[in-house]
């Protein structure tokens, strides 16, 4: 026999190693033709989409089958073409797991038979032999239905046999309970499956719609030069959760080491009187599964978690993979560093940039299964503490394939368990770290401001083959980022910037410090002045000038409007004014249509005559609608071309909903 | 330990399962993600992208390693970055053969070494420990170096053993030969490899540029109303030769059956009168291995061949899977055809057609291991006897793999035959006949008229993946396309679609009878009125009016002109009239560069004002040349805009050579 076993084999099984017909391509969701998983959350629909086509002009059929990682038995759901071998189909993973999905396509004979048929009659063909044919394609559709089918098809032979008539015949066969009936019981002629099977994360969906606030515990405190505790940060929590926010981010709580603790402003030897930075992880009080004295206990992070939750907020923990040297990892474990030649241990450095008081992790170490099993035992150990979000330092500075080995093995155990993607550098390791598995990722909005730009990154981030894997978590700002644009453009800026991150992303979040328009930077960089990275801080979180009513807000506009909870439904829509950015979010049965217009210059009043396409609002063309500005109560009558007037002094932007088409 | 065998790992090899740091992703050329080979053509530069990239800022090195597919060593050549990640590098394969290639990876730890020692130097910071490290870094460079590299480290050990001044050591390890030899002899850390191999298949240059003639044998006659014969048909080669082909094509030259045979027009039932369709294969006188005796023997096949062989034409022959009721398969292997429930065999139909004179062939009979040896035993039949390019009919009727099958065991015993798909169907199947391994195809040539139609068409095949693995055969017209244009405009049409198709593609045909601007149809198609398909026919091949001066002169342009012998180097230029196509064609170096200005409506003169960008011709901006127009020896100055007047009555087209900067 003649070995066909070719590179097309690859995606064509055939029990019997015979030619297969039916080609199945270009299947989606898919990442790198199935070499990582797309993403979804559990509940929502998976479209799923193929091209599927075979030689010759036989009909066709195809059906989505899926099933959890770990089942065996694949549920079923029938696709059906729409466009030029394109075929279509859906399929709701109910569940916060792994799935795995295909596509299995066949050749239906007796479909195929009755097209024929059909066109043989109505061109008056003689058609005795193919009335014989269907025939006996009923009589072995019979032999494998169960009762009420097979009555129905031996009723159907009994017509069949007492006609010759092509047209009587015909009649008989169109029948649609028989196609209906053809279709449940007929053959799957040439099944053939799409290659390897596809898998998909399912996420809760708290990957897709969160509000984030930042916050380090030992700033949360009321005098000065102290630090804040858990129990200070815990009598925040009602603020927070009457502002809108459902996952509290907290920067590291681990104890800080003592050797070259950093001073504030990052000054070198800040001494035992500096608190130190919280990523100067571990001391004699212990490593990364411990509680730095200073701001509690583990017990008091318990009460903290536990309050947090009643209030219906997530607790996000930093998962920073570095030491102090005080670290106890650092003793136990010294061939988890590098060394110098002179046997002492590296510590951190980017040259010419030096952090004394950090020792990396040698991933390289001949002790990589211990390391390993060291780090998945934290993420455990905060697991059940009851932490389910880990927003993950630096990612880009260890083995993308550690991430990968990690986020599966949690997940394969804990699939609620959402980790962040924390790296701000090159866009292909960017995206290598949210294939290899990361739930959601920081991103470049904050370097992204004028309208081409924004327009640009959000539209490769909903429009390219990102949006399968890639979920941005939009920060207004960070303890390491202060835009320029902030640091320009007061109390305006931050309303904008704020309305730009709540409503283009269902994650977004804001660092602490944000509500109060803190925008004093070191000079020329974007770091900020006094950083409480390096120091403790108080704040009177009610001081005048401060932007939490507008924030509250927003965030409540989000939480009642299902369109802004959803990313891949943006739409950008055009004005003829590059300062004002207008753009349309809606649910996919347009009950829930909202359309932002934002002034992206915090220092002048803009207009512009705003486009909307009629179907964007669901109405027809020259209609008009009633709009309401949920940030002012405002109500206007819209319809295709609007005049738009935003007075940053006033607000900076209109978040409208469409009310009422007229 | 943990298992970390996850999707990652599926690129990433390392033989002790440990963690891996590079990333090499996106390679091309590829063809779905390695799934089919891509297409080159031997001694031409294969460039191989990829992003490559890894944690950290340590210093990587590259290369493309490559072998021929039965080989086991690979050869080598090195990367570079250039872009944001994205690293090239280049081979050439020089033989007609399939040949895998893939991309190494490494990080080089002397040049991370010395980048960071350099950083820190130019910093004035501490660096006697640093000195120590790249002491170390040389020391095992030497002990792995042959001895004119480890003469150069022990040279340069001794001298940074004797210094402590950061900026002493510094000048000893950058002096350039160092770092050449730490590259030749460097260690390869952490060594990546990009798998799976991917595949190319490496064609012979006619694969990419040809010129066709299609004939029926027995049209070559002078008798009407006889057959003419392949020694007519060899009478009419020198001729041929003179107007530039160098590949005759045969309509099917196997003995034609009689039952049923066609008559003229298509006529049912032509009776033994008609000479038949030359696709209803077989009679008596046998099946695809002979010849039909009304054009003569297999005797005097060889003679024809090796005739067109001298004046340096090549013979391609039709493969046509199906059978005239009369064909020895018929009678030998009757369960290779789909029967009747009354036993007999079914003819041909595509309701409500009907092809009474021919049997299909059923590839899913139960003998298909004998069918399939048959078919392959007609490929090398007609290769013993010199065929080395095979015009396949209809393949999207039979089953893609079959294809995948037959095409890749022939050309791993004969990468020199060449598969030419005629498919005129759906986009996707064109697709996966290319992909499955057709070394040309057929195109939609015939119905794209306009400059928008010609545009988009020609993009798709140039700048999508298409562009890989598709490569195009623009034929003029064949025995069952004869366009409207064609109909309708007159000899002018004839000579600009000839333009279009020549120049365009470097593959391109016309089928016999375009050189006479015949132009009869059958009224409201395109089929050709009283077609050599169902009768003999006599041509009097100098008859008034005939364009073959202008299709020599243009055959005689593709062959002096390299750039119109490539495709993937078309660049559409845009002129303010939408009659003009206007395009450029450039060899790498420039030195043949050939713009050609279309008038596409054969009924009127058109003019436009035609941009040339500085940098197709290379000059500077503002600057002019000469060129000269290869159809009439017109000469011009030209620079960036250009009045262009086209008056089919006298040339449809410029093809212009940039003959030299002033």
């Amino acid at each position: 026999m003649p070995s066909y076993q070719t590179r097309t084999d690859s995606q064509i099984v055939s029990p019997e190693r015979r030619l297969n017909h039916i080609i199945i391509e270009d299947v989606t969701p898919s990442v790198e033709g199935g070499r990582y998983p797309a993403k979804r959350i559990a509940g929502e629909s998976c479209v799923v989409e193929a091209d599927i086509f075979r030689d010759g002009h036989q009909v066709l059929r195809a059906a989505v089958k899926w099933r959890r990682k770990r089942d065996e038995v694949f549920d079923e759901a029938s696709m059906a073409a729409f466009d030029n071998d394109r075929w279509r189909g859906e399929f709701c993973p109910t569940e916060n797991a792994r799935y795995v999905f295909t596509i299995e396509a066949w050749t239906d004979l007796f479909a195929t038979w009755l097209a024929d048929f059909t066109k043989k009659v109505k061109a008056a063909r003689p058609v005795a032999s193919d009335v014989l044919e269907g025939i006996a394609l009923v009589e072995k559709m019979s032999s494998r239905a169960d009762r009420a089918d097979r009555e129905l098809f031996e009723r159907t032979l009994a017509r069949l046999r007492k006609t010759n008539d092509g047209a009587t015949a015909l009649a008989i066969v169109s029948e649609a309970n028989i196609s209906v009936a053809a279709e449940r019981v007929g053959e799957r002629s040439g099944l053939t499956r799409f290659e390897p099977l596809l898998e998909l994360v399912v996420d809760r969906e708290k990957a897709r719609f969160g509000t984030w606030y930042e916050m380090f515990v030992r700033s949360q405190g009321v005098a000065p030069g102290k630090p804040g505790t858990f129990r200070d940060a815990e009598r925040r929590l009602p603020e927070l959760r009457d502002l809108g926010f459902d996952v509290v981010y907290l920067a590291p709580i681990h104890p800080i080491g003592h050797t070259n603790r950093k001073g504030p402003g990052n000054a070198l030897n800040g001494g035992s009187n500096s608190p130190g930075s919280p990523w100067a992880i571990g001391s004699e009080a212990g490593g990364h599964t411990a509680i730095e004295p200073a701001i509690g206990t583990i017990g008091d992070f318990d009460r903290f978690n536990a309050a947090a939750n009643r209030l219906g907020i997530e607790v996000a923990l930093d998962f920073a993979i570095q030491c102090s040297p005080d670290h106890p990892w650092v003793r136990e474990h010294p061939n988890w560093f590098q060394h110098r030649p002179d046997g002492s241990i590296k510590y951190a450095e980017n040259p010419p940039k030096e952090y004394q008081d950090i020792y990396p992790i040698d991933f390289d170490t001949s002790d990589q299964r211990g390391l390993l099993e060291e780090l998945m035992r934290v993420v455990r150990f905060w697991r059940e503490h009851g932490v389910k979000i880990f927003r993950v330092d630096n990612p880009h500075t260890k083995p993308v394939q550690f991430w990968n080995w990690l986020i599966n093995e949690v997940q394969a155990t804990n699939p609620e368990v959402i980790f962040l993607a924390e790296a701000f550098t090159r866009p292909k390791m960017m995206k290598a770290l949210a294939k290899a598995g990361f739930t959601q990722s920081y991103t470049y909005f904050t370097w992204r401001n004028t309208k081409f730009e924004l327009t640009e990154y959000l539209t490769e981030l909903t429009q390219t083959p990102m949006k399968e894997y890639f979920r941005p978590n939009f920060f207004t700002n960070t303890p390491d980022i202060l835009a320029p644009v902030l640091q320009t453009g007061g109390r305006a800026a931050f309303k904008m910037r704020l309305v730009l991150a709540a409503t283009l992303s269902p994650s977004y979040g804001i660092y602490s410090g944000y509500e109060l328009c803190e925008n004093e930077a070191v000079p020329g960089t974007e770091e900020y002045l006094n950083s409480e990275k390096y120091e403790y801080k108080v704040r009177d979180w009610n001081r005048p000038g401060n932007i939490k009513e507008f924030i509250g807000r927003v965030n409540t506009i989000r939480r009642d409007n299902p369109a802004l909870q959803q990313f891949l439904n943006l739409r950008f829509l055009s004005t003829d004014n590059d300062q004002i950015l207008f753009f349309s979010k809606a649910t996919p049965d347009r009950n829930n249509v909202i359309l932002v217009a934002v002034n992206l210059d915090p220092s002048n009043a803009h207009y512009c005559t705003a486009h909307v396409p009629p179907e964007v609002v669901g109405i027809a063309p020259g209609g008009s609608y009633r709009v309401t500005d949920l940030l002012t109560g405002a109500k206007y009558v819209w319809s295709e071309h609007n005049y738009v007037r935003l007075d940053p002094g006033v607000e900076p932007a209109h978040i409208l909903r469409v009310e009422g088409r007229l």
